[in-house]
C-alpha cells in the first residue's frame, strides 16, 4: 500500500463507507465546504457528473458513495494534486467510477463535449486576486486564490457542460452571491435553491450553498440555513449527523479556506 | 376636517408620532411591507429621498418622522392616489417636507434631475404579468402587479435618479432575489445587505429587504432575519417593538401583497 504515497502524504479516513483519500498535511488538506457541497448535491441515477477543480478528489469520492452517479469526472489543473486524486480513487478501487482528468477547467467543455452532463459539483478558489496574501504552497495558493479560473469562469465552464435541465452545485463565501446570480444568468443558469452556512447561530452566513439549473426558470427558494457549531468548539446536531464523531476525532474538518 | 375626505375614504392612525394616513378600505390600503421598508431605510440629516410607486404615501410620510430628511418626493402614477397622498400630507401639515408627484416613474430621472437624490426607496408591485389574477379593482391591480412598470424598471429609475454612493432601498419577493441582482449590477447598483423577512421561525423566507449602493463595490451582508409572527396570530417581539400594541387593535397589519 506505501507505494501509493509519496513523501508527506498520508491516508485519511472520510468517515464514509470505508472511503480513504491520501493528503498532504503540509500541503492542502480537504475542508468541510467539500463535504457541506457533498451533502448537498444530488445525484440520481444514471446521472454523469463533473468536479471542477476537484483537488485531492474528496468530492468525488463522496458522492462516488452517496449517490448513484454512473460516472463522474474530477477536473484538476495542477498535476501533482491530480497524480494524488488518482491514486486515491486506485486506493479505493473506484477507477470504474471515478475519472480524474488533469486539465483547465476553462478547457473541459471542449474535451469533454458540450451539453452532455447532467450534473456539475465546484468547490472553487474564493478569493479575487489582490484580496489577502497569496499562499507560498502552490496549492495552498490555487485553493484559495482564483489564480487559473475566476468566479465567472467557473460558472461559464459549467454552463457549457451542463445539457438543458441539468444541475450544478456550487459553494462559495456570501458576499460574492450578487455575482455568483449575474455570472450564473449570463451563462444560462438559473439559481433555484440556495441555503446559506452560518459558523453559530448568532453569526451572519459566511457561506452559501447554491443549486441551479441550466435553462431554468427564475423562481428562487431559500432553504432552512446550515449552522456548524452549537457553541464555541462543539459541532451542531446537523454537522454531526453528516459527519458522525469519528470526523472530529480524526481532525477531518478543517476550518474552511 | 372632512373636506378632506372622498367617498370611503378613512384616516388611520399610523401610530408614529401622531401620524394620519388616508386610505380607502374598499381599495387599497397599505400592508405590513411599507412598514418593514420605513424601518429598514436609513437617511441622513439633509438628504434628499424619492419614494418610487409612493401608493398612498405611508413610506414617504413615515420617513419624514422617523428621519431626519430634508425633502421627499412620492411618485406616483394614479392620478386618484397620489391625490389621497396629496390630502395625508396635508393632513399632517407636511408639505414643506413631503411632495407628491403624480407621474410614471419611468419619466421620474428626466422630471426630477439624474444623479441627484441621496436615496431611493421602493415598495413596488411583486408580480409579473401572467402569475395570478389581476384585480378588478385598479388601485389594488397596479399595487399588487407589474402593469405600468416592471421590475427593471423600477431599478433603471432608481439608478438614473440616485447620486455616486446613494442608497437604494428595495423589498421584494424572495423568489425574484437573482433577478433583483443583476438589473441592479446591470444599473450600477450594488447590493450591499439584504435582510430576509420570514412569516414565522420555522418558514422560509417570503420576503426580503435589500440596501444597494450606486457605483458602490461588490461586498454584500446577509443581516439577521426577522420574524413575523412568533405564533399563529401573536406578533414577534422584533414586530412589537415597531409597531406597538395600536397597530394590531387598529388592524392597520395588512398580510402583504
Amino acid at each position: 500500500m506505501m507505494d501509493l504515497l509519496k513523501p508527506n502524504e498520508r491516508i485519511d479516513d472520510l468517515v464514509c463507507k470505508n472511503l480513504k483519500i491520501i493528503q498532504n498535511p503540509k500541503s492542502y488538506c480537504f475542508s468541510i465546504d467539500a463535504v457541506l457541497l457533498s451533502n448537498f448535491v444530488t445525484v440520481k441515477k444514471g446521472e454523469t457528473v463533473v468536479d471542477l477543480g476537484c483537488g485531492t478528489g474528496v468530492i468525488s469520492l463522496l458522492l462516488s458513495a452517496k449517490t448513484p452517479a454512473k460516472k463522474i469526472y474530477g477536473i484538476e489543473i495542477l498535476d501533482t494534486v491530480a497524480d494524488m486524486a488518482e491514486r486515491s480513487v486506485k486506493l479505493n478501487g473506484l477507477e470504474h467510477k471515478i475519472e480524474i482528468l488533469s486539465m483547465d477547467m476553462k478547457d473541459a467543455p471542449q474535451k469533454l463535449g458540450r451539453g452532455k452532463y447532467d450534473v456539475v459539483v465546484s468547490n472553487p478558489p474564493f478569493r479575487e486576486i489582490g484580496t489577502g496574501k497569496i499562499n507560498p504552497d502552490p496549492v495552498k495558493a490555487c485553493a484559495k486564490h482564483e489564480l487559473f479560473v475566476n468566479l465567472e469562469g467557473v460558472i461559464s465552464a459549467a454552463g457549457m457542460l451542463l445539457k438543458k435541465g441539468g444541475r450544478f452545485f456550487l459553494i462559495h463565501r456570501t458576499r460574492r452571491l450578487p455575482d455568483i446570480f449575474c455570472y450564473m444568468k449570463k451563462h444560462k443558469i438559473e439559481p433555484k435553491k440556495i441555503k446559506f452556512v452560518h459558523s453559530t447561530f448568532d453569526s451572519p452566513p459566511n457561506m452559501v450553498l447554491i443549486e441551479s439549473v441550466k435553462g431554468g426558470n427564475p423562481e428562487m427558494k431559500v432553504l432552512p440555513s446550515l449552522y456548524i457549531y452549537k457553541e464555541k468548539g462543539v459541532y451542531s446536531e446537523q454537522i454531526m449527523s453528516v459527519y458522525g464523531e469519528n470526523a472530529e476525532r480524526q481532525g477531518l474538518l478543517n476550518s474552511g479556506q
